[in-house]
């Protein structure tokens, strides 16, 4: 259970930026290369190679190593945990967000 | 600008999940005291105190310290900039979550 305020159940692993971005890519994708995340995210070979491994580690993604032709190539796909991590995210994001637009139509007490 | 995907268009230090928690409730509370900060996010006293810097630093917050009686009292407000940035990074998340959404409704093509 979450108390206190929404970004507290927001997961440092799910919630940082870069790792973000890959979750919600493979989830639109269902499965993702790893030149196509790069791209999408900007990144370096490198950095993205960095967050891959911490999101594998936590089992949210699987890492498939194959060749396309006679290219090697990485695919990304979220595991169930992935999915369920990245809704969870998603919930408290969306209860945040809701939070500070819900402050925003309501008059400052001294103004 | 932004290109490629929304996760591009979120900054650290602003995104960081603590960070966001206290620019999420400054902007709430307009003005909000240190401690009141540390129960709702279930911090330490120096951990709240790190990322309080990094914001005050990138001139997102204002810190003032001043007493309540005779118990000394620290109290953030937003900056302008601060408004800005969370405006700017919940833009950001609302367009992440409309794409992770948006496929949540499309059949997987090969199913």
């Amino acid at each position: 259970m979450t108390t206190g305020h929404p970004a507290n159940g927001l997961e440092d692993v799910v919630h940082q930026r870069v790792r973000l971005g890959i979750m919600a890519i493979a989830h639109e994708a269902r499965q993702v290369e790893f030149g196509f995340l790069r791209t999408r995210l900007q990144l370096t070979a490198g950095n993205l190679g960095q967050h891959l491994t911490v999101l594998e580690k936590a089992e949210l993604i699987r890492i498939d190593k194959g060749y396309e032709g006679k290219r090697p190539r990485t695919w990304v796909t979220l595991t169930a945990a992935g999915q369920a991590a990245l809704r969870k995210e998603i919930t408290h994001l969306k209860q945040l967000i809701q939070q500070v637009e819900d402050t925003d139509t309501t008059p400052a007490p001294d103004q």
